[in-house]
């Protein structure tokens, strides 16, 4: 399995076609995964946004006021007010944003990025992560296409990058009914693989200057197993988001 | 980046010498970065065990009571005993058990793995992971070696590789004080790239019949950037353990 940055991306802009801007650089084999910042996939879309079209209702404002930037003032209500809007829903509102998106990622401020966005405040999410992951693989010559992010997770320090939208591929290997070396079913079942290459591609992406926003899995084989496109988990089957929610309602 | 798993490795018997093992099987670089599946570690290290050896206690047996296995039955108490050994704290009692290892490593089972233990019941993680990382590192050519485990995770479905050991490279790259594009210093801070190695190294490695449980990782290069070793939470950074131990205390 090999690992490669497409190279000399320029700067994403609103329109862009990121499939073509790949095509260009790249000569891909049908079987590779392409994995692509969300970055890049939200400037093309147009998801930059600024401050003042977020104009900030009480409950922002009450939030906003539990919260401190990073030089230790409270946090721009308007910033809270944009969040909200990308959220279904407040898993923590102190001292930072636990959110869920409108496609079901649990992250910290609804993955709104306020770090490289040329000329306006905020960059969103994509609306529809596995959709824009959709439309890319249509334009490539590779069938697999991931929508990467990097977030945080509870009992590990640091950030790691994560699948938000997935193409053309299961999210995961499912290895039930599959049987160890010495004949006893398998205790891991599921192995979210989208995960992992985008973890994997995290690698090389890197986030500063030098930033290379799409690379190439080429060679990974999902192998002879059932695959599932569960990725999400629904607060039905999540205790932890269950416990945080009683919490954060308690607190 | 590139990477493949070490071929034909025999089936590891406590004694054995992992690093001996690699080397005879592939010519490594200075720079690979060595991915160790812990359940072979345990083997090497002896850390097989059978429930005979976890006579249960009060605690065990009440925990015991409160959870199924996999066929609907009450847990053996003695596996709750060997639970409860292993880990310095749970935050869930039901329906599972979601613990702190000694090591600070949070996972489901203090990581006790009940299939691919060949002879016994159980199979314990590593003491030490980054002790076993370091012996290990200690025989090879390379100096960078990862001890891996696949575990579950809030928020998201499916299991992925996770760093529970490390030795010849810090935990993750800290880009605080770097600065993106146009100039504005980044948002994410610190990346850990021993846990998107082991994720990246999971994608070969599996954990069926075919289980290859040694991958390398060639070309990975960590960069300018400051390094971090901080890894596992402690409590007190960590708002999510808070929440589920106030409400594990509560329910």
């Amino acid at each position: 399995m090999k690992l490669f940055a497409v190279p000399d991306l320029p700067e994403i802009e609103p329109g862009d076609d990121i499939a073509s801007l790949i095509d260009e650089r790249v000569d891909l084999e049908p079987s590779d995964v392409v994995c692509v910042a969300s970055t890049i996939v939200s400037k093309a879309e147009g998801r930059l946004a600024d401050l003042s079209a977020f104009p900030a209702g009480p409950r922002a404002r009450e939030i906003a006021a539990n919260l401190e930037d990073a030089t230790g003032e409270p946090k721009d209500p308007r910033f809270a007010q944009a969040v909200l809007e990308e959220s279904v829903g407040l898993l923590i509102e102190s001292p930072f944003l636990l959110t869920e998106t409108r496609f079901g990622h649990v992250t910290v401020n609804a993955g709104i990025d306020r770090s490289n966005v040329p000329g306006h405040d905020l960059l969103l999410l994509p609306r529809h992560p596995s959709a824009s992951a959709e439309e890319i693989a249509g334009g490539l010559d590779a069938d697999r296409v991931i929508v990467t992010d990097t977030c945080g997770r509870p009992f590990r320090h640091g950030q790691r990058g994560v699948a938000i939208g997935w193409a053309g591929m299961p999210a995961s290997r499912d290895w039930r009914g599959e049987h160890d070396r010495t004949g006893r079913e398998l205790g891991v079942t599921v192995q979210n693989v989208i995960d992992e290459l985008a973890a994997a591609s995290n690698l090389l992406a890197g986030e500063g200057a030098g930033g290379t926003p799409v690379v190439v899995v080429r060679g990974f084989e999902f192998g002879d197993h059932e695959g599932s496109d569960e990725h999400f988990r629904e607060i039905e089957g999540d205790l932890v988001r269950q416990a945080l929610r009683e919490w954060n309602d308690g607190s």
